[in-house]
């Protein structure tokens, strides 16, 4: 299935997109997409329904993030090697966890917001993994079992936030609108293999990053299994797993971005993002 | 006002602590505390109930976290220059920032459980700030007018898994258990001063944390100031303050927690928690 979340921002409703591209109205049949309600259970409820009978939107409008918000927003850092080489960082030997806050999460359209003060706002495309099932110290073999689904997440950096403002990266993850996320949560039975999966994304339509989930160095399973030893997974949180090389801080000169740029994003068979970047009010 | 959650874990119903000392159940009258429910607005709805009216809760029997879930649990380190020494930091020139999970949140006197392979489990009597209104970009001035109350935290930390486990904090403060929060929420209105706050934390009865909120090296105001440039801060949120010295890490020899240790912690008018250390299944 493919859900997302449609309406102006803060009054969405849950959605469904139908075999013909159409979306259904699921607000009537069940709660917003949050924590409890993308669990496997909440899923095989929506499973049930006769899709059929459920209205069709004729004019879903603006489509918000496809999770109304989040238990944790956690990041995996330096996931493909190339990356960490173009930010000058060896290849981590262990997974790197880090957060956003969960207020950055944000719509697949929505506009970024360059924060006040900010000079090195940056881009990275990356899988975003939810999780369906608590999971506490689960295996490698079992871990693919407590992911609920997929999407598409821009984990919008300020590089001088992350990096020279004093320790712990979540200063640079964390502003609003910093987490452009859908637009939809693809479930996990059409993801059979989440380490094939090409994603890109373009700047104001050159192509600047462009790789293949196959090029992680830890893979899904491996992150869910690593993490479930220090932290408990509960439904609904969110796990982006890191970005590929191209973003603009790995770029000679670097390269920033501006007022009136384009970030165009895709992930195979997890649908494409598109914000404008504008200023901070 | 002092709010609190009683009941079994997963079952915890809202209620006030009155003058004479009684628990009054809320269950009747408003939401479980998390996110909205103890934002401004939602308390001054508690404010306005008729107290002598509501159900005395004669067993209240066990208490829960004061707040039944956050959308994020801050925390601030290295916030007291004695214990930024004892770790072998120097002071931080402006707030260290990171998280921990939201599933580690956990009532006062709920055993602490040492997660599987841990030998480095370590104690933090903490400040614990609630956010009650969005903060964004706030002045100091104003920045307490956003905060809807205090709390006691033991900000639990795995010291290996949050230093030698490579790169950041989130992964050795995480663990289910380690965010004992509460017993109350003590309403802004009855803490006139958050910086004049005496804390300590005794390990089987040994007094090994006392200090005082007035040795913080970032006061409460300046932390939700600083914290709003970088992201939105929204009702329910939990700052945990920093921790004084004292911590296991910082004697010599180290000391760690084993199974069977207790901890009693305490901050000024914000009542006492009590914790036992216990393996992990």
């Amino acid at each position: 299935m493919k859900l997302l979340r449609f309406g102006p921002a803060g009054q969405e409703k849950p959605g469904l997109l139908d075999s013909d591209g159409q979306v259904r109205d699921l607000s009537g049949a069940v709660p917003d997409f949050a924590g409890d309600a993308v669990s496997f259970e909440a899923l095989d409820r929506i499973r049930a329904l006769d899709i059929a009978s459920l209205p069709v939107v004729a004019e879903p409008g603006r489509i918000g993030s496809c999770l109304a918000s989040v238990p944790n927003f956690y990041c995996i850092g330096l996931n493909y090697a190339k990356h960490a080489a173009e930010t000058g960082a060896e290849p981590p030997k262990e997974p790197i966890i880090f957060n956003k806050a969960t207020s950055a999460l944000s719509g697949p359209f929505d506009p970024v917001v360059i924060p006040r003060g900010s000079e090195k706002s940056d881009w990275e495309v990356e899988l975003g993994v939810v999780i369906g099932r608590e999971a506490s110290y689960v295996s490698q073999a079992d871990a693919l079992s407590h992911v609920a689904g997929y999407c598409v997440i821009n984990d919008m950096s300020e590089r001088a936030f992350q990096i020279e403002r004093g320790g712990q990266w979540v200063k640079g993850k964390s502003a609003p609108t910093f987490g452009p996320t859908g637009p939809w949560l693809v479930t996990a039975d059409e993801v059979p293999d989440p380490q094939t999966l090409g994603l890109s994304l373009k700047l104001n339509g050159e192509t600047v990053q462009d790789s293949d989930t196959s090029d992680m160095i830890f893979g899904v399973a491996e992150i869910v299994s690593y993490m479930s030893q220090f932290m408990k997974l509960v439904p609904g949180d969110i796990i982006a797993t890191g970005t590929p090389s191209g973003v603009g801080m790995g770029m000679s000169p670097q390269r920033f971005l501006k007022p009136g740029d384009v970030m165009e994003l895709t992930i195979q068979g997890l649908g494409e993002q598109r914000q404008e970047a504008i200023a901070a009010s």
